[in-house]
């Protein structure tokens, strides 16, 4: 069985930003399958995905001010400087986070670890509404 | 055809772990498949899995030394401190490698290079057994 | 249906080079596709793959800035040196980028967002001939 969805993610702030229950609650179909994959992948390049702690909040406020700090702005290298200070350091991001992920679908849910949660992660200061496709294959 | 495993991998010390074998041991169903994707996501957020170089250990050595230098713990930004000095960068660290994994299977093998391994990246002084659910697709 | 394709990429400098038309190029079976996912994976551990824009040139010139500064050769701590001293940055960046990208196919393209382009990311100074194995599944 294949099913494919495009899911809009209203405006989020710049940082991180947990989004399970957006992906979840797109999804009812997945309770039919005993085994399958969940392919999610955002269709840009200044925002990206991961999978990481969906507990403490802090987590997130700390990747954050890492990745702020790993990949600062007005590098003095940069020369793709046009669309804003935010924009190149939000392309590096992307490409280290990756834009996609595929979590397995075990009895009918997501087979995530009990500390696992799905993160948008915002790298543009005004990234705007953004475009998610996801796939799902399975028996 | 789908199949799906857990596997239970034994407590490792921090660092890169070659696991290649640990994984291929327990997929003997994929010797009877020509094309195919064997898909492994560790259910865990402070470890992570990647592939590189299975040779020479010292790669392995150094991939510890990088990424203790690149995300220093106690990092004065760090809100997260609750749970060990060590934890929030293995959080930071287990996103920026990645916590799944997809190979093909080409006429009953990982079809990988000559010199890939797949690796567990433990980034807790003590993580402990570590669990992967392995999915494997294909005809 | 299952295909599966090996594409053998020319030699290409240091760098990151977009990609996208060496890939769809190969891929004519796509277009009668509904829905479907194609894998791509790198069969080396010193050269990587990544989706990021595909427009302005300049930012491809910018990965390699960054990642250069990021993960500088000559680390004092590198013990894996025999190979040259872009080699253990190589294995690094390679990890870090990742060595495999999953794309949705969408009645009967990649999904790719207007702005997203396949990178191929060379991280030797004389990487060579690299070898991409292409799976594609779908309906």
């Amino acid at each position: 069985m294949w099913i494919q969805k495009q899911i809009l993610l209203a405006p989020r702030a710049r940082g991180f930003h947990l989004i399970t229950r957006d992906i979840i609650s797109q999804l009812p179909e997945i309770r039919s399958l005993s085994i399958g994959i969940v392919h999610i992948f955002i269709q840009h390049s200044s925002a990206s995905l991961t999978i990481n702690e969906n507990a403490d909040p802090d987590v997130r406020v700390d990747f954050e001010s890492y990745f702020n700090k790993a990949i600062p702005e007005r590098s003095p290298y940069f020369t793709h400087t046009c669309e804003g200070a935010d924009d190149m350091p939000a392309h590096i991001k992307a490409s280290i986070l990756g834009n996609s992920l595929s979590i397995p679908i075990c009895k009918g849910s997501l087979a995530l670890g009990t500390w696992q949660g799905i993160y948008l992660c915002e790298h543009r200061n005004y990234g705007g509404q953004r475009t998610i496709i996801v796939t799902v294959c399975g028996e």
